[in-house]
């Protein structure tokens, strides 16, 4: 009727792009978690794409829904070679169906135990994802995430877990952009758990850490995996009070600084640390090896994390004392930001 | 004594570094199969820097002898931002010491049996490695390996294999300089045994592959790894016939398109294509692993194989039977060149 066209209409000025399990079908689940879930990474997403299309009004977003024969599906939307952005990417995927051998040892290797019935394990996994890589090199490149996971054991319980993060990768150091960023986030977790920052921002550290280089991708923020307590709900909380900071964290400090002047050599020194950020993304990264591992999935939406240009120059070595050294210090050596 | 003198200075002018093993220890032992191969590493090393030192006068080789303190060392090439290349690096490694855990494993998968004694496998491995980016979209970027692999079991039985290859990645196809590489690589195959050429043609059609892209990262050569039949050194004289076509497969096809000219689109392409052979790289190459995974070895060696730009557009799809098209449908479908 009246009101179902009104609601539509509703829900598409909220959204990118109608959601993947529907509207109507999201509305009478309306209290489970799944359906929950997908709204909030539906709102972060088109939270972040309005935040981003301001900045950069003369670009256009690609917007693509996209099915997964398979089961489930999602909506990227992307910004490619604007005047504020080099590439922002912004995913969201609601996918479902059977754990490939891979992925399952994958999650075992995590300590996991996922008994399968005749070697199938129904999954659901949902989230939000997104890379921003300016182009300005006073602009820090930010990735943030926000996931949930069920699977379907053998003896039909179901095993739940969140996961996430948002964090920072700078091209050069501003102290002052690294604590309004931790400080945030360090806000939203306090308002949970005053264990969880500390805990998280170790996590981060610990995980985007480059093995063969001894360096962090950036400058870390929070990230965590397998979160399972005290409670759905409140873990859902707390994963909502994280997606709602990540515009508050970031687009800040985009706006201070995209109209910074750089010279040559700053930029250059931009595609250098992009080059190091595809090292991370292909060669360590969990979420891009359990996409690629995931038959069916969307390569393009997956890969849309890597930046549009990035270089490799061997044996550079940037001098001590330099701007370069200085932030290829805090790589090496994480620091504490906030208090 | 003069005959030492003279002796080593000639060594000097052959090679691009002193050999790792000592000009005197290769001498002593100058039956050993070690030493036979150490030296051809070095000459082929040596060969083809010449060669494209030649063909780029104004550039500069960086020439890095480096030690590795778990055991070994080796001599890398590396010439940067020249005219006519824009990085091709040439690796020579020889390095000794006790197999990683990691290591082991990868070899495990791969069928071998591996008796370690208290948890211990000595290894020594040498090899001859380099990819040549060329700057013109119209000359192709090539890339050869040549190794020997020897692991002494728990009850002091040595296990040894060769492995290697030489493969062309063109960003547009030419169909007659596909034909020239195939069939000089299949010449050296063939005065060995004849069903060579066809066997490693296929496995390197099915090495080089991008599972996620459902491409191969370009128009393939040959590529076999684990040989050790008929005997050492018919296999050794095999590895040789290999290593001396390089030059003869590659330099002409540099020395035939260095000056084409060329549009700002196709050197888009070749960027993106350039983004293809990172993702195959860091993503499933067997040696970057290998290496990425062993203790105490040289980052900057491994990674000289990374263009020194490289880009990645969201959803890029050459148009219909453009250029483009025509190299992806081969990279798709791999062809026979020579018969």
């Amino acid at each position: 009727g009246a009101g179902a066209v009104a609601e539509e209409k509703e829900l598409r000025q909220r959204f990118m792009a109608p959601p993947v399990s529907g509207l109507r079908e999201l509305r009478r689940r309306r209290r489970e978690l799944r359906s929950r879930m997908e709204l909030l990474i539906m709102e972060t997403q088109a939270e972040m794409c309005r935040a981003l299309a301001d900045l950069d009004p003369g670009a256009s977003f690609a917007i693509d829904s996209w099915e997964r024969k398979e089961g489930g599906g999602g909506i990227s939307c992307v910004l490619q070679d604007g005047e504020v952005f080099e590439k922002a990417g912004v995913n969201v995927s609601v996918v479902s169906g059977l754990l490939s051998e891979e992925a399952a040892r994958q999650m075992r290797s995590r300590g996991k135990s996922l008994k399968a019935k005749d070697g199938k394990l129904p999954f659901c996994a949902m989230g939000v994802s997104s890379v921003i890589h300016p182009k300005n090199p006073h602009v820090p490149t930010m990735h943030f995430n926000y996931r949930y996971f069920e699977i379907e054991e053998a003896d039909g319980t179901k095993q739940w877990w969140f996961g996430g993060g948002t964090d920072l990768t700078p091209t050069y150091l501003n102290e002052e952009d690294a604590i309004h960023f931790h400080k945030t986030l360090k806000e939203a977790c306090d308002k949970h758990d005053l264990k969880l920052y500390p805990k998280y921002k170790k996590w981060c550290d610990d995980y985007f850490y480059i093995k063969h280089r001894g360096e962090r991708r950036g400058i870390g923020g929070i990230f965590f995996d397998d979160m399972n307590s005290p409670s759905k709900e409140e873990v859902f909380q707390f994963v909502k009070s994280c997606a709602k900071a990540v515009v508050p964290c970031y687009i800040p400090i985009v706006k201070k600084h995209c109209h910074d002047s750089f010279t040559p050599e700053e930029k250059l020194w931009q595609q250098l640390r992009r080059g190091r950020y595809v090292e991370f993304n292909l060669l360590y990264d969990r979420g891009t090896k359990f996409g690629l591992l995931t038959p069916g999935s969307r390569i393009e939406s997956i890969l849309m994390s890597l930046p549009l240009t990035a270089r490799w120059e061997y044996m550079h070595n940037p001098p001590e004392s330099s701007k370069e050294a200085e932030i290829l210090e805090v790589l090496r050596n994480p620091k504490d930001w906030v208090h």
